[in-house]
């Protein structure tokens, strides 16, 4: 697989990693990075990741064979739209945003110039944000899913997978409404109840926390602007995860309150079974 | 600080790494170790971080100057009170235990020989259990805290200070219900939450997690047993501490069905704002 002119859209962590890999694998001839203002442009240039950066979205499509947009979730479909104006007849894009459902009904027709879009998303990442973090071996090992988008032309999808593979992901197609419902699970309630816990912590007994304490809110470093956009996007799956967590929560309550042992050893003992089997992986 | 003989009853990550930081920091002249079974006693030899180990208690405690019991919380009172029965006349003990209230009120008085107990813990550990993972430089620059314990002679509490001191620690005294109360925010609320969040994953989804869903339930790999244990010492202020965080998570829910992007925004900054605080630290 081979793109002659990749461009991306939006220069953060991902956009600039995404770069640096399709550069360093040889799977795109040329890379150009679209940033929104001069002071953006001027800290992507310092980073060296593209052969070419600019503000003018028309000038940074022009030439792509494949457009990724890394912009915020709430932002995608506007960019994939404006972005499509501006671009040759057919040009295939996707994205990296961590939901999926909405980009799957709102860009699956009427994209200008023929334009096809097929959702991406890397479970790559890190709370270390911004181009300075990017590195060429984010995706080595990464799982990306691939959400196919109903009446989009039928290579359209394995292209992006391939293009995925050759940065060195492992790559899954799935329906976007299941990604998202799964995803609700696996990475927004996480984030919900690191950033929910962190926020509960009184000032006072901040020197008394440990590794514990620490490891368990890492999440909560992420820029929040980004993660309320995410909850708002999958908001119905979010409080379906958030249901299913306050049963077991609930549980561990009454348990607690009954000095329940069995009970308690019982939820303790499973999270240990399903937190060991990840560690295995 | 020099103790002649320091003895360890219980020696897994954190009573072998006292042994170790202690013959290497020459703060001990000879340490001896307490297993409760040949199982264990071969395990523990081979480990090489003792200068004897024995299954007899009294053997154990004969020539203590300083007892180190390090036995799951639910066992320390009777390890105590038994221990205090075969030492010499006077000894000190300390502990390692995770809760403190109930030790304070139990060890207070009536414990065999005069010994005399002051309740410590080091905020140091891993989700790694065993005397195979004990590392000579655990409590460097880890912090103790160091329970006194009414009626107890005034040299107790400062030599057990000092002991900790030695071992490379920052150590605080505070007294034993004000730390069961910071802990069960600190410590004992993100577990019982990492495990039952690790519990509520549905297993067709575990291999959707990535490094979010990692951390936020890594100490979900400890000991059922030993943290049961903690749950049900420190019931009243756990279940205060998660009374807390509920309210915390009942706002986030609100504001996520009502789409309420400022009160969303707000719990988001507020856990970024104090998680970017402890990683300054």
């Amino acid at each position: 697989m081979f793109f002659p002119t990749v461009s991306i859209i939006g220069v953060g962590l991902l956009g600039g990693s995404i770069a640096l890999a399709a550069r360093q694998r040889r799977v795109a001839g040329r890379v150009v990075g679209y940033v929104r203002n001069e002071q953006s442009l001027a800290r992507v240039r310092e980073c060296n990741l593209l052969d070419e950066v600019t503000t003018d979205l028309a000038r940074a499509v022009a030439d792509a064979d494949l457009v990724i947009v890394c912009t915020p979730v709430d932002v995608i479909v506007r960019t994939v739209r404006q972005a499509a104006e501006r671009a040759r007849p057919g040009t295939l894009f996707t994205d990296v945003g961590s939901t999926k459902a909405l980009l799957a009904r709102e860009l699956s027709v009427g994209l200008a110039n023929g334009a096809a879009f097929v959702g991406s998303h890397p479970l790559a990442g890190s709370e270390k944000t911004g181009p300075e973090h990017a590195r060429p071996d984010l995706f080595e090992n990464a799982l990306v899913v691939v959400t196919p988008v109903d009446g989009v032309r039928p290579t359209a999808c394995s292209h992006v997978m391939e293009f995925w593979h050759a940065l060195g992901a492992s790559v899954v197609p799935m329906p976007a409404e299941d990604h998202d419902r799964a995803l609700a699970m696996t990475s927004h309630l996480p984030h919900l109840l690191a950033s929910t816990l962190a926020a509960t912590l009184p000032d006072e007994w901040r020197w008394l926390t440990a590794t514990g304490f620490r490891d368990t809110t890492r999440v909560a470093a992420g820029g929040p602007e980004m993660w309320k956009a995410i909850f708002l996007d999958n908001q119905q799956p979010v409080l379906e995860a958030l249901a299913r967590f306050s049963e077991t929560l609930e549980r561990f309550r009454t348990a607690l309150i009954n000095r329940d042992e069995a009970a308690l050893l019982d939820i303790l003992q499973r999270g240990k079974v399903v937190r060991d089997a990840l560690t295995r992986r």
